[in-house]
């Protein structure tokens, strides 16, 4: 769904009442647009990454669904990956319920049936741009993981390929053993 | 559709009767898989983009559908872009009926309804890792261009957004310039 109001200035967005439903309803290029429903494979693997990242048990923690307000553009990432000092705390020291202003180290997006690639694409592009040094994009109907890292080329990597993680988190995780997350036999 | 041999080599790909029907089969990490029809818009965008190319008279030159195997993979981009002196050529001086065996220094594919854009995506990272200059992923659904290049990350463009050409390649192309040829009003 795409809101069909000329001109939505990203403040005006952000107090549109419904954009924190589920789905959650991002702000691109001027335009409300809302996630499509992720479906079971999606909520599998974002449940395991997330699993996976905080078992390695750095200084990073993952979110799911927390929204990213960076450089004209709102986003809400299925994982973003940050320093757990970067956590945005309210007056009385619990984590406030307004998402992040800033860039996160680690993004990860898992692409619905119904979602267009070039979209998020995109969105992990901006981030990368303003400061994001990794983002994942998986593709389970492909079984793959593309790579976004600054300055490169992305990576296409698939079955045994390791995935790359932030420095500092010994993340040991391959794509075929992220894909198994799948599987209930 | 996928071819469902175990273990296809690139040499058997190559002499299977049927890899030159329409549409084409590519030899993608062992597998041949057949690309989808590309549809209307495809078709006018394919021919738009032949014609724009060749127009701006250079030492390049613009095929639509040439089988391209380099690096252990055969793929058929909707557009190649070589200079002239590279065509390969018969006995007779006639062009070969064979593709080329080396990377292009320019591709350009259109996404088709039906086609995986992780696929697409990963057949231009090929020809890019193995020597080609330039590749756009065009997504008629949202109006866009991804525009790869050596060693950096892609560029999303759309609207006003001039596409980059190859060096010497004089083509003032806007990005709804070129969605423009699939209006006929």
């Amino acid at each position: 769904m795409t809101i069909a109001a000329p001109k939505l200035t990203l403040q005006a967005f952000l107090q549109l009442p419904y954009i924190e439903e589920s789905p959650a309803w991002e702000y691109i290029n001027g335009e409300g647009v809302q996630k499509p429903m992720g479906g079971g494979k999606h909520s599998l693997l974002q449940k395991g990454l997330i699993a996976a990242i905080d078992q390695a048990n750095t200084r990073y923690e993952a979110f799911p669904e927390l929204r990213c307000t960076i450089g004209n553009r709102s986003i809400v990432p299925d994982v973003v990956v940050m320093d757990k000092s970067q956590l945005p705390l309210d007056e009385s020291g619990d984590i406030s319920s307004a998402g992040i202003e800033f860039a996160p180290p680690w993004v990860i997006e898992i692409l619905s049936p119904a979602q267009s690639q070039t979209k998020v694409t995109g969105n992990i592009l901006h981030c990368l741009r303003h400061g994001t040094q990794l983002g994942w994009l998986l593709d389970p109907h492909e079984r793959s993981v593309l790579v976004y890292q600054p300055d490169r080329l992305p990576d296409l990597l698939f079955g045994s390929d390791r995935l790359p993680a932030l420095d500092g988190v010994a993340l040991p995780l391959s794509v075929e053993t992220g894909y198994g997350w799948l599987r209930r036999d």
